[in-house]
């Protein structure tokens, strides 16, 4: 296979930084020097660049099917989006449907994946249907790779399960080694706010965040991690998004429980304000959970920089405005929730949080990279530059500017939640397990490059 | 009516202390002077003991069907016990069937307290089936007396009702004016945890405490007050029994929210080493919530003492030891839960809290009979020394023992939780609406006495 | 000596409130009934009005000198006012002078105070160098009735004193049972900054309050409960005006200590926007601690109502704008510090509090005559209506609007920090001690009827 | 200079963990790679070894003057000892004597360690004496590579700063980019304390430990962070000891402050159990903190492992029993305070903690060198295995035991405070800037190789 090297970069790790040459061989990273000299196919001057451990996004929702339509982006354009913005893997969630065996499910996702994924994935699998079956079913998924499972405190018509089908997930991971991993909002409340605002006829986009209020998600984490502790083993909240339930996981670690948490940028640098934009333009934002107050948004951004949230994700699930978002105009419960962000979310978190100081480069590199590749079982072969390791990397131009508008953006959608913004620092090249993908403006790879990815267990 | 003077006491409220005389005229205090001469029917020497305001119980499960059984005092001999203790109203609990009408459980606790019950008695409402017409009737309660009401998080396949229906419940009573009381465990975790250890054969009434862990209160007591406050309303914890519930109550409180909470004598005066017991004695603790360790129950004395908890009640429900508990004998699970206590609360509270320097007494009197009686709307009727508040009085003495053992109490129940012991504090005297029922070791009224308290609505 | 009868009030005490008589006879409180047929001097009618035990003002500085000028009020203008305001006994500060003895300065106190004050009034000693003669005298002040003692931890120049005698006076409280109070300011800090900011030419009254962070307060009240802590007694902390000191005070209380603390009108009803009157106008409200910002103010009032504040005093010390005041205009750190408020503290609290629902009726009771009585040792003989108290009784006109401009008012003092504000409720009538001396707009008391307090140690 | 390859190791960042090989080329390292193919003067096998960068200790006490003796190790003894046990950097603290200036200590250390220090040094600087000419020679000292400076809120006769000199201390590094290190113990209440003891003739060790109670450090800690909040700038608090004054620390990042913190190994594997050791044995931990309670130890790991404290230093200021601890036995305050650790450091930490799985290995390797190089300006040339950095690299073997016994330490003590314990894990082989200096029990470099490092600002 090829060889390639990397010369003259600021190889950033999620704990040092310095300068130097990358060697590839094949898939793998090869070799780390001042100035290698060797034969290769191909050098790279990455000359004040920074060179970065591919970007890992654990939270992503392509092709997914939602009441007899699908999230925009299937595996192909998604993971090429994904790809432009600097992030050389994914985990997706196949969705075990009521009723469904996990493994159906998980064939289902597989095949939508295979042969078109540009970048490759792994999968957490969502559990809407618990029972003793799916209990056994779980310690083999974990075995096949799938060492993750997401559960549903919402939605109480499709996804919702009960405490006592959570409580016995938690438990079983206490055996199997699986994490499990939860969207924590009180879905039982939220339902009866939802019913009465519709009962008001209030239907405009912004009731759906006026009927999900912060306490409800604060509640939901309290009672995940209670559950938890009482089951003696981790657990993962995914897309935190407000300080009220920052700040009981902050509480939780603080005892010394083992509990991580992900945000994403769309709560980091977006707010509340979105949903007063005029018209049926508050659908764009329409996502659970909801934006939040700007006020509170610093606490995020703290709660980053001192290690209760470990990872950034983006839970990308894009849908059309045109003819997506569009069928929930006269009622808030019909527009799709989700928003897209696979290609972005770099560059947000760099142009916010690093150039704004909230972060340190090297905490940029853990929150993107290393850490959700440890909390998933991706590491060591990812989430770093090492020996050994894939070579996932990305040639990061500090100062190069991403427009972030949708007709300019690579994401199969119709909008983009920053519209109008730019972003500074994104990548210039992308290299995926040895192979570059990504070179300035061009796709240089092939759908189907990206292959499944059998994860082992948490090593954080 | 006759006219009774009480001479030469130490009258004691909520808040202030001070030697005087106390002046019945009928049912109502008429007077308090230093030396009154009047003309009296009859005069009670208080010197040396203090005169307080009749204790108020709001937790009482008299007569209480269960499984075929029901607790072993009904609304004659428990309020007979009652007012021994120096208790001189109560609130019980009428419970709705799943499928029955709320007033159909009201008017069935009536017939059992109706011509029976030794002192007046009022009515929380428990809600174990939510719907459309149950919302309505809980309106009509509040019209007629029942102003608050009590649902359950624990108790599955009973008494639960689910998030949705609780919060509907809530926003409610911002509605009606009612409050809503919650027995805060959560039901689902509890359930399986029983399951497991039932799997493994641990049938012991130990297991009844192990499966029940402080952090499913913490938790049902967490999601109860965050629910209460996405609704904007009050809430009221019953029998809160962990420090770890206190916590979240505590810090509830410093952010400002309206939320009370009681504790019964049992969590301050018992403790887990209990359920260590030889063979089946431990079946005598299983209670729910369970008996908690002993190290961390300062914390609900300081609690006490700085008045996150406002109420000490009792949570009375007796089950025989013979031929009640003895039914869970091989199964912990079966074994009827509840301990006698109704007789008990002040001489227990004044030993152990008094005595001991733990609160004050004052705060004795507040936690026992004033703050319940603000809180359930009974005040300023009762829960005072005041002029034309009705004249339940307790000459308490101070010096005198009740011995806490079954045979030498009034409850008809066999056995004691505290048998062997001691406690300093009882009263010497007990007046009800004017009559004297309790004089030393007689009982001087007739069951019948004691009517239905027409409730009104919070005051505190 | 006379009896006097107050008819057909609404009695409220810090538990209680119910409708009666009260005869007074002599200095006491001699009966209470709800229609009292005895021969009196004098009948009072209280017909829809409150009558409540007169107001505690448990910290003043009248007459007090300060750097060659003294507080503009003596002991018969600040009385007067105090009665004019509802507030029948003070506890005022001798201060004694670095080199001084403690007695030397309760000697010169009470030669302020003997003959001139119109109510009762008590002395809390002032401590400024600490020593062994100092610490001896602790000992006879409190035979003497002098049971506490302030401490400064700011002022360095004229009464700060270090830890280690702050130490010593909260361990040798521990063996005599006095009480230590504190003004919590880090007095080190705050020169430090005030001496930057006088270098810089920033000499304006707002400085004044940007030189006393809140966090320099929250510091101090760690400290010193730390210090209390360490020396196992309890602590009060006098004029606490931020969230944030108020949250150490909270977490101090949650954790079981024994830590008391009292806030002042101002406090609650004016806020550092106060500082941005033009000219020197903002000098009115020069005061340590500092007037703090408008948006944590509720913390202070839900402290007052969960209990975590005990008690509202004035810190009554008046300077005039004219002559007083105005000797700093050109630097901030010359203009004396303290306002006008011992006459205003019930009506602002009853008017900003009781009727917007953030205190109760009889917490504003406890918090005005109740508790201060109990923490500083004048209880039972004040801060409640109970038979044998001294009749220290305000008619309260829930109904009556005080003008809160400085030439309606009583005190001598040529400003109002309420400059055209009014306050809906007010004293219509005062006893003090069985005398009437408080008629609507007339005093009919004469100086010299106040006398000294020989307090006893706390009962709470 | 020399060439030197480490072959197949396991290496191991504070973040990453791979295998491969190190080349060094002189004094950095100059290549990694899986299989490098190099001509090189010596080849180290690495296999089955950890390959870590050099253990950098910021908190030792070299040859440091007390009343007269000086701490038993001097720069020769202290940092071979340092080498074998996996340190290849220290930094000291030279102590301005009051009255003199910041120079001449800087200079007297200087001259103390110039020739004789194993490995390199760097400088804190101790300041005891605040003042005009002090503060300018702050921002000298940092030009001259004497980034940080500690002060002390204990010794009151020695070194203790008042909160005026600490907070100008603070405000200055705010504008010279300085780091202030606090010494956080209340020294008037200990003071106190003390005397007390002694004037009870309470002299023997371990009131040592009883006159230093855990709340006297949690009080100033408290302070030091309020004043560098105030000061708007990042602090750095050594040695702390107790779960009281973390709980300080987390609130405080909670709040998202910059405050870091630093513990030792002592508080985490020893206790205060250690001075009931019969006799005079107690005197061998006379240090300050003292050991603490062991039930609360697991909060330190805890706080290690969640990152609220980022350093683990050793305070190394060791004094012999026999001549030297020895003066103080007949009264506990003139034990001269301190302990052995600099050698022992990685090894027990590595027992405790990365054994016993309450730290990772990653974090292992943060704590000791990664996070103390960032935060006192030693990165990226130091802290990190990296291309370009110093060639500071310990091969540490996972299974090798360390007797932690005096007689087979290097330390020049003559006890231990671990006497009779093992430690598993320790170097095998040391290397320091390209040069090895250990090799099994051997050292191989000589006095004089060490230097002194100019260190820069903090970049964490």
């Amino acid at each position: 296979m090829a060889r390639t090297l990397f010369k003259h970069g600021t190889i950033v790790t999620a704990s040092d930084t310095y300068d130097g040459d990358v060697l590839v061989d094949g898939e793998l990273i090869a070799a780390l020097g001042p100035a290698l000299e060797v034969n290769v196919d191909r050098v790279i001057d990455a000359t004040g660049k920074y060179v970065l451990p591919g970007g890992i996004d654990v939270h992503t929702h392509l092709d997914m099917p939602l009441n007899g339509i699908s999230s925009s982006d299937d595996f192909t354009t998604g993971t090429i989006a994904a790809a432009f913005g600097g992030t050389t893997a994914i985990v997706d969630f196949p969705t075990q449907a009521r009723g469904e065996s996990l493994h159906r499910a998980f064939d289902s996702w597989l095949e939508k994946a295979q042969g078109k994924a540009a970048i490759d994935y792994g999968f957490h699998m969502i559990i809407s249907d618990f029972n003793d079956q799916v209990e056994r079913e779980m310690d083999e998924l974990i075995k096949e790779g799938i060492t993750s499972f997401k559960l549903f405190m919402a939605y109480p018509d499709r996804l919702m399960l009960d405490d006592s089908a959570i409580f016995r997930a938690l438990l079983r991971t206490g055996e199997n080694g699986g994490l499990v991993t939860i969207h924590a909002e009180n879905g039982s409340v939220i339902d009866v706010l939802v019913r009465r605002a519709l009962a008001k006829g209030l239907t405009d986009p912004k009731y759906h965040a006026l009927t999900r209020p912060a306490r409800a998600e604060a509640e939901a984490v309290y009672r995940a991690i209670a559950m938890a502790e009482m089951a003696d083993v981790p657990i993962y909240i995914v897309h935190l998004s407000s300080a009220e339930a920052l700040q009981v996981v902050t509480a939780a670690r603080d005892r010394g429980l083992p509990v991580y948490a992900e945000t994403c940028p769309q709560y980091l640098c977006l707010s509340a304000d979105s949903y007063e934009e005029p018209g049926f333009a508050g659908a764009k934002y329409v996502m659970s959970p909801p934006l939040r107050d700007r006020d509170k948004q610093v606490e995020l951004w703290r709660g980053l920089a001192r290690g209760d949230i470990q990872v950034v994700a983006t839970d990308h699930c894009p849908f059309r405005m045109a003819d997506q978002k569009e069928l929930g105009r006269e009622d808030f419960t019909k527009i799709p929730g989700g928003a897209p962000g696979i290609e972005t979310r770099l560059s947000l978190l760099f142009d916010c949080g690093v150039r704004q100081n909230r972060i340190l480069l090297n905490r940029f590199v853990d929150i993107t990279a290393t850490s959700p590749a440890k909390i998933f079982g991706l590491w060591p072969q990812r989430g770093q530059i090492a020996l050994g390791s894939y070579a996932d990397i990305v040639v990061w131009d500090p100062a190069r500017q991403m427009t972030l508008n949708a007709d300019s953006l690579h994401m199969r959608v119709d909008y983009s939640p920053y519209e109008g913004r730019t972003a500074t620092g994104m990548p210039e090249l992308v290299m995926a397990r040895g192979r570059v993908i990504i070179e300035g403006e061009r796709y240089l790879g092939k759908p189907g490059d990206g292959e499944f990815i059998k994860r082992s267990g948490r090593t954080n």
